[in-house]
């Protein structure tokens, strides 16, 4: 007779399920920016700040990769972990994500040096990110891991994108693209990783919680960062002091494709 | 003959010229969310979500504060420093600018204990001041120091406060506003210290352009907290997911008084 019921799986189950709620919830996707954006009715000067200010999201994904393996002492922990830096860094002379991101710049109409120097960047974008980073380097581990898991939402969100914008924008093409064609690629991978790391360690309700509020905090960085966009370059006349004004660091006028969308 | 100019004084006259100019360029009295609180044209819920989440700010002061002393071998600017923690802080009953920042809170109908709590801070005033506290932790002492010389600018901000919710809010009488009246006193002495520290050790062009870059931040810092509240509570429907929504923690209905502000 079994009439036990296994605690652990319906642990793992429980915990597994709360994820993806919060997920459903509070996952940018969600967000007035990219339905804007995916829906075709963002501007070649709006476009081009969600570039810029992605960029630095992007930018600093590494840096989080590296602390997060700066506090690690496990070596096969820092083996599985250490792809991510490879993917967005790429090798020395060429692939990762970060030139694929530049390339989409490129493709915008943007100067991607001007991009890279980060100068323009939201304050709002920056303070979020970095709080990121610092999270990761200052948590438990389970809960730096915990708050990669909005790449579990992410496949959806890349398609969408995808999608919405080959359809909607001219500047939109397979080259331009490559960014979110290749996480597709990678995120399920890192992501069945992470996940199998939360759900495993969160052995105790203290450490589920900490998990749960992880990955919300995480929720809440991307979506203050779409907050700032949206009231920097939709809200009329609201561009806060120091950041890009639609003008620096682009390397061409629109085309008259792109004018008329 | 003295036909040689004193580079020294004309370098600290420059440099002080040039800081006045950031806060005369970016300080946060010109945002649109201060015209409309000091004009009289904030709703009850905009008054009460800026004193939620300003009372984030007013919380990490003595731990920015702690973090600058923990870092200080001097034993003098510590001792000068210090006093900045029992300003905010007070002692173990009584005073102390967080407990003034709470009788504000009771005055304006929001239970303080739920302020306290910090529960409903935007996300974006978490990062914002978050930032602040890290900046202050991680970088030169100089940059540290310069990063305060945002006070510089207060003492304008504060009267015009006073004098604003005084005459537009029936709220506001000298038991709420005791806070702002307290800065009055304290900000000019912490100020002058900490410009005299600044204009005394900023002796390389390296140096004065660290310290214009901190205060900048600092500026950035405040502007980017009165965007996120502007964003979330005077553009309609923006609220983002987990921020306080107009109900919690709020202790009374408005007055009759208020209600017809």
């Amino acid at each position: 007779m079994t009439m036990a019921v296994d605690k652990t799986t319906t642990d793992r189950e429980a915990l597994h399920a709360r994820l993806l709620e919060i997920g459903n919830q509070r996952y940018h996707d969600k967000h007035p920016f990219h339905v804007m954006l995916h829906g075709g009715r963002a501007s070649t000067t709006q476009v081009r700040a969600w570039v810029i200010n992605r960029y630095y999201y992007q930018s600093r994904i590494p840096m989080k990769d590296a602390a997060f393996l700066s506090r690690c002492e496990d070596p096969e922990l820092r083996r599985a972990w250490r792809s991510r830096i490879e993917d967005h860094d790429g090798g020395l002379d060429e692939g990762g994500g970060i030139r694929r991101w530049l390339r989409l710049a490129e493709a915008v109409g943007l100067d991607p040096q001007y991009v890279a120097s980060t100068r323009g960047v939201l304050s709002a974008t920056r303070f979020a990110v970095d709080a990121y980073v610092a999270f990761v380097r200052e948590r438990p581990l389970i809960e730096a891991v915990a708050s990669s898991l909005t790449e579990l939402f992410a496949p959806k969100i890349h398609s969408e994108r995808i999608t919405g914008l080959l359809e909607h924008y001219a500047f939109a093409d397979d080259a331009a693209l490559a960014y979110f064609r290749q996480r597709l690629n990678e995120a399920p991978r890192d992501v069945e990783f992470g996940l199998a790391y939360v759900l495993g360690h969160a052995d105790t309700r203290e450490k589920q919680d900490a998990a749960a509020a992880a990955l919300t905090f995480k929720t809440d960085v991307l979506w203050a960062q779409l907050d700032a966009l949206y009231f920097a370059y939709v809200v009329p006349g609201r561009i806060p002091p120091g950041a890009w004004d639609g003008r620096e660091g682009v390397a061409r006028e629109p085309t008259a494709k792109e004018a008329a969308e």
